[in-house]
């Protein structure tokens, strides 16, 4: 099985630092990825530092692993770079827009998982952090990050110091649609959940959390529509700040 | 090389179809990708059909690999399956605003490398059209996507009919910060373009298209001020009427 298919997220790592050789074969990688116009509108923030790790940390609500990792990569949309480059050759860039954000969050996607890939065919073992978004003000502020620059995600990379289970997947039939979309029905949603409804584990997650049913918990317990919704408004808050939004 | 090094979009295909086996490993690798609480907001349109790409083909500005290519793959963040289901098991769910819509695109963007590596690994050639956020409100409706569905990318995946060199990148300094960002100065931007623009395909690409140099390309003729403005009003609008917008 190769690592497109094997990946199991990597929450606890040996202490030992990752030699530069390493780094520069994963962020290698992470060039090497398809982007839009080989404009590269991104860049990589590669921590190692024990002092910024401790203050990113709370930003990821203090995951142990943000401390413990050898090495936590920042991956930002950057149009600041490439701006730059235009104003110092008489070139008037407009590239502070909701559309370069967008084209931006992609490449900047393609590249870290370009990355985390590379970092698993090395054996080394990475977790996605999703916090990046919630705290991005604060990514910003500790990481320098000049206007035309925005967080998107944060992997953390190292060697595995524990080797948990493939997680389940709903059934292929569930996110793949032939020719069009096809929209659900109440039995095929039935359908499609009933395997992950009825695994040991699902269970005792439901009694772990006392809701009646696993969808209760994303709702009531892990993404809370307060949440979302104080996350979704300061998120596009920085998003302008950060001089994404000009419609001008 | 593995295949996070050695990418190289392809364009022309040959007109061999591609097997269900095939598609099946590559639509599996995208679900094995690291994804945001195991949720899937992601959907994958897989388009064979020659009727649907003909239809395809004016968003993505008649590009011919949209017709060519065996496969045409729309990625979609999706959170209206999850939603459904959440509302079937009286969950009342929140995914629907700014939030949800970069974490699912994020998730989405995961999904597509996964399964564009895939196809690498297969010996398949791809080509992501970054188009798709262009023309994501006439491809909604082009594929059926109900609310609480947005196009994200596309990629076009079929036999290399052609075989490109790798195209360059800037050196991985201009992408690599340590620690935290290290803004760029007038002399790191000339020193970090100069191989860039001193390649002959540079020089070729400034005189065909009659400007001053490399930058002004980008500005005055790729991807234009009024062009990136009115995008972004598009796009914006579509991710409202799509329904991922909504603050209360």
């Amino acid at each position: 099985m190769n690592s497109t298919s094997s990946h199991k997220s990597i929450r606890k790592f040996k202490s030992t630092e990752l030699t530069k050789s390493q780094i520069e074969k994963m962020a290698t990688a992470a060039t090497r990825a398809s982007n839009t116009g080989n404009m590269q509108l991104y860049s990589m923030i590669l921590t190692t530092d024990d002092v910024i790790k401790e203050q990113l940390a709370p930003c990821h609500y203090n995951q142990p692993c943000v401390k413990s990792a050898p090495l936590i990569v920042t991956f930002c949309a950057d149009i600041n770079r490439f701006s730059l480059w235009c104003e110092q050759r008489d070139a008037e860039p407009a590239y502070d827009n909701f559309c370069w954000f967008t084209t931006a969050t992609i490449d900047t996607m393609i590249a870290a998982q370009n990355f985390a890939l590379e970092a698993e065919e090395q054996g080394l073992g990475i977790c996605y952090l999703g916090t990046t978004i919630y705290n991005a003000k604060e990514i910003c502020s500790i990481l320098n990050l000049p206007k035309g620059v925005i967080p998107i995600t944060t992997i953390v990379v190292g060697e595995p110091d524990e080797s948990p289970d493939l997680t389940d997947r709903l059934p292929l039939e569930a996110v793949v649609h032939w020719q069009t979309y096809s929209d659900y029905t109440p039995s095929s949603i039935n359908q499609l959940w009933s395997e992950k409804e009825s695994l040991e584990s699902t269970k005792r997650l439901i009694s772990e959390n006392d809701t009646e049913n696993l969808a209760q918990i994303f709702t009531t317990k892990r993404y809370k529509k307060d949440d979302n919704i104080s996350i979704s408004l300061k998120y596009f808050d920085t998003l302008i700040e950060q001089g994404f939004f000009n419609n001008k």
